[in-house]
């Protein structure tokens, strides 16, 4: 059976089977339990993660230690700060696991080497960090045009199985209302 | 003298003397008025602008015909419409001119030529996709985190000069305050 990640890659870039295997040998598994972080503020990304099965979400506490959610990832997709990771600084935000997670991860130094070596998955990567930029486009257009209504619908939408895995005060957070005002839209 | 978008580059990656000549053979030049558009709503974006000299912003109209700007750019920036770009779908927003400009441009294939036959290329264009996107988390983090006047303290500390060129109604929409907020910040 063909790798889920090798399928990912190659929704992008085709691969030989060795490409794959000289690829994948520059990736860790790693589990983690619910409430486990993979990142906390203060720290600087060292990995970058690709989840095989579970749910996280990163976040920042503001100075009254109220959690804002920046976004959630679930499995194939990628997740890091990718501000602490690409520029190597200290993190400003929190990773942490909504479910128990199973997750592969690649090293900045080994994706960074990978990258060198490998103009394919300098591509892939690219192409990958072009539509991460997309999508936080979306959400600033989002954030200062939509209103909450908007935004919930947008998410529904989109992520129909976020709905049915994260609590409900967590997509309140996401969207930037309050949990009243999402029972009203969700009702 | 070493041509500006050649230093620009080398910031990143080294070039020999051919390499930068084969690259720069797939810009073109063009002069805009203040006032002209780079894109248009409804467009599908098709070139990535590069600025030699002046100012522009991007910004979309809400429903009401209000501007909701999303960034400036200057001298030595990159800009277009990466969604409508990347994904050659139309675009949600405007990019206008703020001064009389001097711009470079490549268009669509140029770049996935250049991109696809330079493993250089490509690096360069991903570590500044990697910036870009950096810089939109840390405005999401910033519209949700900090008040207007850490909002406004953190663009003056960041572009000092967009005060001087920009017009004080535009810094106010780009920062998501009223006119007269600003006025008390400024003050």
């Amino acid at each position: 059976m063909t790798h889920p990640l090798r399928q990912h890659i190659e929704e992008i870039i085709d691969l030989t089977d060795e490409e794959f295997e000289y690829i994948f040998s520059h990736f860790e598994t790693v589990k983690k339990r619910k409430h486990q972080y993979l990142i906390q503020e203060g720290e600087i990304a060292q990995k970058e993660y690709w989840i095989l099965k579970g749910c996280v979400k990163s976040y920042f506490l503001d100075e009254n230690g109220k959690e804002h959610i920046l976004r959630f990832a679930m499995e194939h997709w990628w997740i890091t700060d990718y501000e602490s990771f690409v520029i190597q600084t200290p993190s400003n935000i929190y990773i942490d696991c909504l479910e128990d997670c199973e997750l592969l991860y690649i090293s900045y130094e080994n994706r960074d080497k990978l990258t060198s070596e490998m103009h394919k998955m300098e591509r892939f990567w690219a192409k990958k960090s072009k539509l991460g930029r997309i999508a936080l486009q979306k959400r600033i257009l989002s954030l200062l045009k939509n209103s909450a209504k908007e935004r919930y619908d947008l998410l529904l939408e989109q992520y129909p199985k976020l709905f049915q895995r994260v609590p409900k005060k967590m997509i309140a957070s996401y969207l930037g209302v309050s949990r009243e005002t999402l029972s009203r839209l969700n009702s």
